[in-house]
């Protein structure tokens, strides 16, 4: 497929090859999109984003695939919005774990994309996380490649802390600032 | 595609070619979707039922498209439920009118099936009727049909005033026995 | 039906005729509606465009589905909100296909409105697309159309490559972005 | 409009003139609707029921509507499932109050029909009932007529005796099954 | 009931007897509240607001029902949110009319309150209208009356013809401005 | 109010005064009803069921309340289907907690009790559990009046081991019966 | 649990001793959370509120609920948005009442929240209250406690009249305002 | 944890350790949970069923995970129905993958189970499965474990074929059957 719709690869500890495929359907999404591959790259995991559509270029999300398996990528996540039908379609034309991220914008908010995401047939699952969950896209990936690189799962660990850090002290500052008034 | 997917064609006076490809995800649904097949066969209208699953056997939804387009097919109508991208997946790679039916069975009684199938983005327009609507599938693809086969119109009009006739006689049987009680 | 309720027509290359009917149930609802008449303009297809409501004003629905009728329209499009009568109301007058297209709006950010129109009894198909989908509803009366107009299938294709270039090359840009980011 | 599809008619104290017409898309739909013609005739309150569809029998509807305001009509009902736009078109070509009784049948158990009879733009109200709500549909009909005639206030109040009298007696019968146990 | 909580009344041509009790549950509703009032005033109709909560002031509800009856009265709109419970109340301590008007606010936009609000047993119906159709219940109050006073008759009439021409020009202003462009 | 709507009562461990007032809508719902009063038997706290309707017989229920405030009662709770208004009703003339149980068999099985229970206007609240969650309106009530009543809080630690004894020892033969397979 | 997340105490005339104990999952939820400390300061009520997150800090709901059981702590609110487990946690944990306020913010406007919170398993009640309702969260925990403390019984009939009087003149001024234009 | 509470496990070409712990809220949800550990079964994967809830045995959850941690389980699967607390508080415990499968039962078929359980907060995913997707739910496991375990990866592929045959078996039958008519 085409070099240009690929976005910057970048090298992490487990090496520079790109270890999760993010395939999303309207460039549109990108803003969404983007937290996913941003919070892989804080935990070092190498990806890409491709836009690509199930409904307007069926051949560039195959091409994709195609390149994905020659290149070893491990886990793909598909991204789209109202009839979400690009997860799904990905998970029948591989047998990596794919994962589903349902955007909002349709009517109920989502709702939409999430059930069409997620209401899967028997033998082609989707990994589905909340619906705009960018960020918890990239940490079910995260946990699934930490079972394989060892790496992977001391950034998780760090991450954790980091982040638990955080909520300690935005809970106190914010606390802090109640007592206050 | 092997042709042993490919349900019973039946000659009707538009000519013995089939004009209407109708695929379903399951032979589980062949109850609700053989009855698209005898509407439009009572309107003397050739289908052709094809067991094939966007999830399942992507293959050969594509093998049986790449056919209906070199077989001159004019409409086609994707039958799904609960995650129904069937229709969808059609529409994106033809431009054939595409028919959706949404199959009732998942949660919140097919409405899933109903969002999956309509809410398709800009420019891949999927032509959604009633969950669980077969007779209504038929009936569209008729009406598409007839605006180029006259003698398709011709059969239109003889149905609806058969139906018509059916509904009053029925409405006034009804109607009688009530009176009679 | 008084002239001044029917939009400017304009010639496509199907001839100067009119192919396609729009009627909306409310003046409001124009700025939507009237991207389904600019997609078929862009394709070449003549339509046009009335404001006419299945609730307060039944009788100009009527009195321009007889002279659409007579002056040989081949498709019908009817847009509303809420509890969206009027793309029914029309199926139940015509054997041409009918297009509805729901208007968001209401409770439920257009759910009642897509029910309303979908869910229509045996014998009475409306063809729907999704809340909002003015796009859509045009593409697919261009589908329809393309059956029997093969200028409109031309037209068809080279607006899909259009379309294509336009989608890869927003692709393109958003992932350079990203990248330089 | 042909008699046949009018049922018995019956005298009550309020004359033998047919103060309300009950309108059903469907002769399926009669095992729920009798119900409202039912409550009417106990409180004394001749009615008449007809089998008219909004999409199949638009003209029936019509015929209909045109009798009953020449035979002065009081009430009118419209009674319809899933796309319920009976009541809404009635509503549309009268300026007598109409009653909307959804029914079930459709999916999410006739939220559809509920909201396609509400639902009604400015200008043109539809006096909606509980979805499967008969009984309702009859006691708000006789408490709008109970305004104009008087006899007809005195059964709604001895109907509500009764009710209270059979209400406060299964209560006792049914707390006295629980002592005994 | 303390006569300050009860809006200006207005004289209309059906005497200046209040034909219409108008009760709403929070000060904060009267924004859409007043819109019943009005539009039962251009038809002439007399009419009171009443601000006064099934839950939050009980006592106050049932002391305006009292007067109602005492004054005459005919019909009653009960106008609240979410649990929306106040016509529902109202229904069951009165045999006359009472029309419901779901407001939006809560969860669900106003989905909570249509069915709090139309979903009532057997024997105590409520006349619900669209969720925030303010105008819809006066135009329903308005044709309940119209069958016992004959100037409301003649109002309504003159109303519809005015809206007809209201709803024509702004249709015809509207196309002239598309077709301008 | 009168003597033969109220249930038996029975004398608990806290003394035989009626500690938990359950209030229902309907006959018909006391099926689900009496599982409130045996779990609150089986902790031994007296309990009494009244049937008294919010809509059809509001003069009951005030009754009721009436006497429950004279004889101490310390717990109210209401029980109610569809436009679910009797806990709320409660709640609005008392100071006690109300604790709401929503009924199914509406449309959208309980959802729109569950909304017309729970979602009451700032100061009048409604302490709602699950839809037809007997047992838990009942476990609401004990844990509310084990602040009070020690021997309630002994009767509610006893409970909870015997419970989990049945929850380990169904679990465990449960798993049995799958190994032994 | 560290002292620094919880929110200053404050006396009231039950002593100085913290009732209600409120814990919410996120920081970003308390300008919705202090509004329920602040009714409860209003009644005369201390309490406290803990940022602590069912998912990711569950140590410290662990934590603070031992200190809770400790300090006699009477009531426990949990407050939680989207997959709003936080109160059913702490019920599980716990044989004091928990009141359960889910948080808008995710799909479907807090519904999720709401049926998160409210479908709790036989045996394990959360007294839910409405969406974002965090006034009855606090009016229901006064209410809970007024059984027990007799100051509160009085607080919270002080703050009935005091409520009622702004409800009354509230209403009086926005009558007197629409009678003024 | 007792021993007796886990299920029988059984050795697989990965060797006879566990991969996968599925623990389930109820024993009567154990005909749908069994269909988890049959799947994992027939792809040669040791497993074992789990039975502890969120909300009424807390610590059984805990004590599982601990030993979860210990033996080196890889993937842990959460089954729970309406208040579907399960899988999240999982994964608020582990960083190891987390699958939920919501279960139907509730009110709105399942659906407060899937919001319940896939709506989680950043940085605690859940890799959703669709309502009642047992077989999903095991073959996703499989998906995971396969990019660490190259014998899964065959057993997936082997099952891909057979699953396939199976199907294309199933439909030509299906459209034999037909044919034959």
């Amino acid at each position: 497929m085409k070099k240009s719709a690929v976005a910057k690869k970048f090298a992490g500890h487990a090496g520079s090859k790109i270890l999760v495929g993010i395939l999303t359907g309207s460039p549109n999404d990108l803003p969404t999109v983007v937290k996913v591959r941003d919070t892989l790259s804080e935990l070092g995991i190498p990806s890409e984003i491709v836009v690509a559509s199930a409904h307007r270029t069926p051949d560039k999300v195959l091409a994709y695939l195609e390149r994905a398996h020659r290149e070893d990528v491990q886990v793909l996540i598909g991204c789209a919005g109202v009839a979400a039908h690009l997860a799904g379609v990905i998970a029948g034309h591989t047998r990596l774990p794919v994962i589903g991220l349902p955007l909002s914008g349709g009517i109920m908010s989502g709702l939409d994309a999430l059930l069409s995401t997620v209401q899967m047939p028997p033998g082609v699952p989707v990994a589905t996380v909340a619906v705009d969950g960018a960020k918890n896209a990239a940490m079910l990936a995260a946990r699934i490649l930490a079972l394989k690189f060892p790496e992977i799962n001391l950034a998780l660990e760090a991450a954790g802390k980091k982040e638990r850090a955080r909520y300690d002290q935005s809970a106190d500052e914010a606390l802090a600032k109640l007592a206050g008034k």
